[in-house]
């Protein structure tokens, strides 16, 4: 058996940025570099400039010798093909081969899957799930992604596009709100950034009560504006984050029936809305939950930094690429 | 390492009868004994009494030298600890270690796993799901269970419990159903069989509309009178199952969401109404699904015979006890 080498790159892929880190094996990012994207409406491009980007750093570890493998968070990324697959926010259309690219460019085995699988991948490399062999990541950002931990591995499916739980139903009333995948009621509707921003906006508007976000124009309110006015005693914010706090644990009492987590950790921005978001979505999970999960599963923040913890996610695939 | 030997014991565990069976690899149940369940409050008299029941089928086969190991189904059984825990249909009350009681008393290795897994082990080792790697069994009898194989391993979650898909909310609303387990609107409380008569009472008792039902006192309904009424061309027993299975349908796309299994396998007693049944999930799963996963998973019906099927889908442990 070929000695592990002490290095992995991880990429970052997002619609904007995309950014390069060199990570060692205890989670320490060595050395980061960025691209733009938007920049290469040609995914060769893409490649070529990523792996020029690359090459200082790589130099800076001692070569692509000392680098054991790469990994990839992208949209829409399917892990069994290592392909992205008509990802919206992405210029490339169809089916892209992207980890085979990055492998034949650099000479080193890539992997790749999406955005919250990798983050799943790295809080159970260097996380707060390091250890666990049963969690589920629920990531919350522009959407609600989620990433499945069963017996130590990443749930795939038949396809590798398993973990979808931002599309559960939650709301299957002719009230459901409508979310992008064209249905109605979806967990990400109400529980992702814009889902938060919604709430508030409907409150604003179905109600007379006052609140600090009255001083904004409505269409400009922000799931940040909601958090820094429940952050001030605002009432009405408080109320927009129990709402949704309630409606993720009671989300995650689904889960566990599925597959009796020993945790749930959640990312994104609005964890860093604290005991604001996570003690309604605790007060939820505990009252719904079926009793026999009762007391079992842990309800963890991610404790990776943001800016890194995707690049730490991506960089995590790479050890077994 | 040891020759595999040619037979498994399998043993069904329900509140009244304890059905034992001697199955080959290939699925074939080569002989079969019984014992009442009820008839033994003390659970040494049970194994006991068990074990002398199998004695001359054991025998039959050559003994128990030609026996690999035991696979047991039983209602709260974990197949982490081979307990069963506190079953509400079962008076052996507590923590029940009935593996190793019978592993001890017969000298072969003993697993033992709850009913709907019990289930989802032997349809991928004898019967539809054969070969596949990623499906979920849907078990419709008294209750709504399932059984959760992902990369052809059966989901036991953090405490053995996982699979209870019984128990996800399909109504979040003032007006969901009671449920058993204490909580309101289970898909179980809906599409078990006493949820598919509670149904047809309520529909009886909200509407004037003419039924074959009305024949019958409101409380003596059950499911199969509603399959029969159907299977007879009885409007409202039709739409009783265009409810049940709208609903199954709606709850699957959920389901797809966090697996992605390439099927899901229908079991139990009303899967004998057919199309009446499988008609319905099927358009309302596939009108659910999120997009990615349209037409990838099939909704199929197990083939394995009604009566024999627990027996042998407890017995498929044994092969891996």
């Amino acid at each position: 058996m070929d000695k592990i080498k002490p290095y992995v790159i991880g990429l970052d892929l997002g619609g904007t940025n995309a950014v390069f880190g060199i990570v060692d094996a205890r989670g320490n990012i060595i050395a980061t570099t960025a691209i733009k994207t938007q920049a290469y409406p040609v995914v060769e491009d893409f490649v070529e400039a990523g792996c020029t980007a690359l090459e200082p750093i790589i130099e800076e570890v001692g070569g692509i010798d000392k680098i054991q493998g790469m990994g990839i968070g992208a949209p829409n990324g399917c892990y069994y093909t290592g392909t992205i697959e008509s990802a919206a926010n992405l210029a490339w259309k169809g089916s892209v081969p992207l980890a085979k690219m990055f492998s034949e460019k650099l000479g080193i085995p890539v992997a790749l899957t999406n955005d919250a699988n990798a983050a799943a991948m790295g809080e159970m490399t260097y996380g707060v799930a390091k250890g666990m062999k049963n969690f589920i990541m629920i990531t919350l950002g522009t959407g609600v992604g989620s990433g499945i931990v069963i017996n130590g591995q990443v749930v795939y499916g038949c396809d590798g596009f398993a973990g979808e739980l931002g599309h559960v139903i939650m709301d299957r009333s002719s009230k459901g709100r409508l979310c992008g995948c064209g249905r109605k009621g979806c967990l990400e509707a109400y529980c992702s950034a814009t889902g938060v921003a919604r709430s508030a906006r409907e409150l604003l508007e179905t109600t007379d009560r006052p609140s600090l976000l009255r001083e904004m124009k409505a269409e400009e309110i922000t799931s940040l504006d909601v958090a820094i006015a429940a952050g001030k005693g605002d009432e009405l914010a408080k109320e927009v984050f129990d709402f949704t706090g309630k409606m993720l644990g009671e989300a995650c009492a689904d889960f566990a029936a599925f597959s009796s987590p020993e945790a749930f950790v959640f990312f994104g921005g609005l964890t860093k809305a604290g005991e604001l978001i996570m003690k309604p979505i605790e007060e939820a999970y505990n009252r719904q939950v079926l009793p026999i999960f009762k007391g079992k599963a842990k309800l963890l923040v991610s404790t990776l930094d943001g800016a890194g913890a995707a690049v730490l996610g991506a960089s995590a695939l790479g050890w077994e690429a």
